[in-house]
């Protein structure tokens, strides 16, 4: 009972110092004055510009929570309605009645009515859904909060602007992840006093805390990925452009509240798989409460070891040039990948009977420093952009290779370790660094925007040098982020459907039964489907976006000239309306998917389905982000001139820049909408076809059984 | 016993009919003399352009037998290596004894020994390989030999031409049916000599037939991808053009003979399969020889009703101008599968105890008439090259939505009116008017060929608008084909992989043991790693193909101003070296991955590889061919200006032409490259597997039975 105590303790407890870690950054960086008469400045001390960068910032600002707000009521129905099938569906599995049932795993105890799970399930919903508005809320607050300052600390250093954008970013990080744990632990401790003893229709219903946080990341990732790619077609930062604001809203809503809400429902769907998969095993049936909450523990564990990690970008050493940024971020995963290797290990032994070996997917690291590949890339634009495009697609798909062997290696080894449980614990393994991870992927657009606010408000060159150095070291790390970000997908999404499997009660998902199979071919073809929807909805978005730019500069005398000033708020609604408008779709296909499947083919098909989803979604998210990122390196590479080999494909404009730019443009949907937004997919669909597993075993396959 | 007499006459007898019409075909076709002085002639009535054509067609024909004489010593050590494989491989299964053993499915009975099975199916595997080559060896040369004849009847009229075009691909078509059809139908009787009543030990070694049918279409198709991209990007049929001659070798030695090799493959195979289910199936080991044939039955009665077919379209209608041509080939699709659909269920009331409904795979069929989307995508030309090319990706990405639904109702019908074998007849419905399907398939690259020869002979604009149109009207129905071909290789893999399963002894393939699942998501990789060679080698063999063409116009003295000749035998060997080179690596991948993952990780894990590379596999193979088809029928749309709304994206040359033409370029490889070879990849290794399952469930798995 000790250990139970301590562990009561220890997870609020970190929750909290995450949660006042952040508090301290925030304070900390906004100690920088946006306007404030400097006089050690380089040169350029005037008070005009610091205005134009607040204005600018506020601008944005206001163009995000626009769209969020708007985003969020569209969210709030849906949230509503969903809300409403879930209690309707998972209480109709025994009619709606209020007696209690002897439990399924353990037939011998009493647990609590069918309708009891149906409340809680929609509570824990509603909980995770609004805890996920709300990471996302917040990342975009701060991170509109941080780019102005970064632009003008730039002024003074770039050691300084990486300062202001790291912390900005440790904030967001320690805000999402320390929360993200707080309501989880506390929705726990509060439906036990309900459940008690009932273990298996605790988790049970907690796991739709995975669900509402993961659904309302798709629609953010969607929207955000539409609207940020919508504007992105122009001469960025270029103040005359009407759609520069709308630009620089999408990187907010798109990378920062979109990417901060995906990276919670993923945080909270492994949290969810693994506590679901340890309910139903034996210490789960034995109550053992610190070997429950051992992924939990790990979670804390983890906060803690990412505090210590970001002291040493912020407080042990100093960035003096650009070349050190890189090294530093780097440094920052490998410091916390140490420390949380250790600290697992540790809680393994303490809280766990017998050992862990988390397998180390190091080999997933995408490192992509220029290498030869992206120069074989950018050499291919000597003979014109389709060969660009070719040798890009051919890149991507190489990539998926190396990852798919590791995720088959770790799959093999933590399932022979502790079966489905070692693959739920490998995922949440993956993302125990999420604060870290986080703060990193945040940095770089926050880094971008500052880039963009000095241009607008006509800073010197040396400034946007510097924040263009600060937004180019994070892309090394943010590609191994999203490898993370897949690799965990993958993991998460097995144990769900392994959860999924054993929920609905089905022997063997066996490939060679027709209705296995037709699940698996049609699961494979969902990815497909989902991109399709997206890629099109980017291209319409901006489609749209284009006349209303040219519409401006044809109908505002002295826009070209920079005389007069374009309508920027035209242009945040167009994206704002084409993003809310087009995100519907997909996420309709997401969302009814398995339940269509699960209520008219049965628990078998959607068992296919999900395993169809998964093998394929997988493939198609790795090469569709490579693809990109290979273009945009190459783009970059040529842009850079680094080499005499870049310079003889340069400079800016050659034939061959402009064939690297038209790869670059097919990649951003790619890499930016498609691919982050098919990992959510993956994962989705397997937490809700857990949530309803029980009602789909009650009254699934109706076609079938009518034939 | 009468039954049976019939069943053995009619089977040769139809194949020798077959043969014998492609014959009379070849004497009608060959009556157009090259050289001959025809007064009748429009006008240009010299017979220097008939020397030229003459000289034309021989530098084609000699290129493309210098290709293919190139391939074939490759492919003769690839079969001898192969064939010792095998033998090797199948022979270990009982350590090489020559006793008589229990039969496996009939255990009362006594079977051949398993050294036997190795010894037929090495000369199996060698006479499918055989039959391969041959017919892609005799397609090529009907091919080059009609091209300048349908130049030449071109200047009579487009009736004429459309005449001797079609015909010189129904030559290819039926001779190509029929002699698959016969070789496999004596392989059976000879090999029966010594089999006697072990119909298990039969069929299984027949099963290589197969195998080496497809090994040898993999490369073909492969070899003659890469080498029709290598030079299809210059000003086509420029005679200035060094790489002219090495474009229409590549159309011979791709389009004709790849694709000979390719549906001669899909044929046996998917026949073999059939074979192979019936064989151990209650009538198989109850040997009811008629119930047995009734795969091969269908298949003669698929030959003559191709035969009457053909008639429609040589002499029954005459084709007056250019727009009867397309309703006239969709005419003979729609005859041949009517009569098909009657003479199926005539020849399943007679072979076979119950009757079969053979589901119709009509929701298959892309239809594309510049339609809608098509116009989207010409639309989105206007943006620029990068919009295109997204919007064609999400065409082909969206375009996978409906084949998945007609597959996966055609599976779940077909597996429930007869289990595996239901699905395995299915794939054969769906080849029977492979005649015809064939004919109309060759029928395209032999009028581009003439369009070809016309501009290169300097013949009037009129010739070529003439064989254009004879070209363009090939496209949709070829659409159709490939449809077909891929919806028959999802079926025929599944009915293999069903035999394979069976065959090597495993109970349940179990989505859920972690044995089954790293293969499925391997598997699902396949297709993506195989795609990344053959789009990479494609981009290398082109860039080659680029550096030579401008040597020669920097070193050749007049080239430019069309005084001096190009020197066209270097480019037609840099071609065959880079197709050759090229084509090693992927088909390496597909023919090892079945023995190393079967030896090494064991049946189960194999069949995980099998499951997934086939869900994966036919996603990537049909948004690839459907990706490639928008694209180029946009840019056709563009340059054909038949609209208001295409000439406002016109004319040639214009920044919309211009993006359309990237596209166009994109395309190329994805639907005439890797799409294709896709559908190869997912069938050969399901037989391949099925092959080696005795050898697998013997000695494989050898990785997890040291651990």
């Amino acid at each position: 009972a000790s250990s139970e105590d301590l562990t009561q303790v220890l997870i609020p407890v970190a929750a909290l110092v995450g949660i006042g870690f952040a508090l301290l950054q925030w304070l900390l960086f906004s100690r920088v004055k946006l306007i404030e008469a400097d006089e050690e400045e380089e040169g350029i001390d005037n008070i005009e510009v610091s205005i134009k960068c607040a204005e600018i910032q506020h601008a944005i600002s206001l163009g995000a929570t626009f769209f969020l707000f708007t985003e969020y009521k569209y969210l709030g129905i849906f949230m509503g309605v969903f809300g409403v099938i879930i209690f309707l569906f998972l209480g109709s599995v025994k009619g709606f009645s209020t007696k209690s049932e002897p439990c399924i795993y353990n037939q011998e105890n009493t647990c609590k009515p069918a309708l009891a799970n149906a409340v809680f399930s929609t509570i824990a919903f509603l909980l995770g859904a609004l805890t996920s508005v709300l990471s996302g809320f917040l990342g975009m607050k701060i991170a509109t909060y941080a780019n102005a300052r970064t632009t003008l600390e730039a002024r003074k250093g770039v050691g300084k602007a990486f300062i202001i954008a790291f912390r900005s970013g440790a904030v967001m990080g320690f805000l999402l992840a320390a929360n993200g744990l707080l309501v989880l632990y506390v929705s726990i401790y509060l439906f036990k006093l309900y459940y008690g003893d009932d273990w298996e229709g605790l988790y049970e219903s907690i796991t739709s805390y995975g669900l509402g946080g993961s659904s309302i990341a798709l629609f953010g990732r969607v929207g955000g990925g539409i609207y940020t790619k919508a504007a992105d077609k122009y001469p960025e930062d270029d103040p005359r452009n009407p759609a520069v604001i709308a630009d620089n809203v999408g990187d907010n809503v798109g990378h920062i509240a979109g990417m901060g809400s995906d990276l919670f429902g993923s945080y909270a769907e492994s949290s969810c798989a693994a506590l679901f998969v340890a309910s139903i095993s034996s210490f789960g049936i034995n109550h053992d409460f610190t070997a429950m909450s051992y992924p939990l523990i790990i979670s804390s564990m983890g906060i803690v070891l990412c505090l210590i990690t970001t002291l040493f970008a912020t407080d042990m050493f100093e960035i003096k040039n650009v070349r050190e940024i890189e090294p530093s971020l780097k440094r920052q995963l490998l410091i916390s990948t140490i420390l949380m290797t250790a600290g697992i290990a540790m809680v393994s032994f303490f809280a766990w009977p017998s050992e862990f070996t988390l397998f180390d997917f190091g080999a997933m690291k995408e490192v992509k420093n220029y290498c030869s590949p992206v120069q074989d890339v950018a050499d291919s634009c000597r003979i014109g952009a389709a060969t660009n495009v070719i040798f890009g697609l051919a890149l991507g798909y190489k990539y998926v290779i190396i990852p798919i062997f590791a995720i088959s290696i770790s799959i093999y080894v933590s399932f022979s370790l502790a079966a489905m449980y070692g693959i739920a614990v490998a995922a949440i393994g993956m993302l125990t660094t999420i604060s870290t991870g986080l703060a990193i992927d945040a940095y770089g657009p926050i880094s971008d925007n500052a880039g963009g606010i000095a241009e607008m408000a006509g800073m010197s060159h040396k400034i946007r040098e510097r924040t263009d150095a600060l937004d180019a070291a994070g892309n090394t790390t943010a590609a191994i982020g999203k490898g993370f970000a897949i690799g965990s997908a993958a993991l998460v999404s097995l144990a769900l459907f392994g959860a999924y499997v054993s929920r609905a009660g089905i022997k063997s998902v066996d490939v060679l039964t027709p209705k296995v199979f037709i699940g698996l071919i049609v699961g494979a073809m969902l990815p497909y489907w989902f991109s399709a929807m997206t890629m099109k909805s980017v291209g319409s978005a901006a489609l749209k976006m284009v006349e209303e730019v040219c519409r401006q500069f044809n109908s505002i005398p002295g826009l070209m000239e920079g005389t007069a000033k374009p309508e920027y708020a035209n242009c945040v609604k167009i994206s704002t309306d084409a993003s809310l408008r087009e995100m519907i779709p997909p996420g309709a296909l997401v969302m009814l998917t398995p339940l269509i499947v699960g209520t008219f083919l049965g628990v078998e098909t959607l068992a296919g389905v999900l395993a169809g989803s998964l093998v394929s979604g997988v493939q198609v998210a790795i090469s569709a982000s490579n693809t990109g990122g290979a273009w945009d390196n190459a783009k970059k590479y040529i842009e850079a001139g680094g080499s005499e080999h870049a310079k003889s494909l340069g400079p800016k404009g050659s034939d061959c820049h402009k064939a690297a730019v038209i790869g670059d443009t097919i990649g951003d949907p790619l890499k930016d909408t498609s691919g982050p937004s098919l990992n959510i997919l993956i994962k989705l669909m397997a937490v809700e076809s857990l949530v309803f597993a029980p009602f789909f075993a009650a009254h699934g396959g109706l076609l079938f059984k009518f034939i």
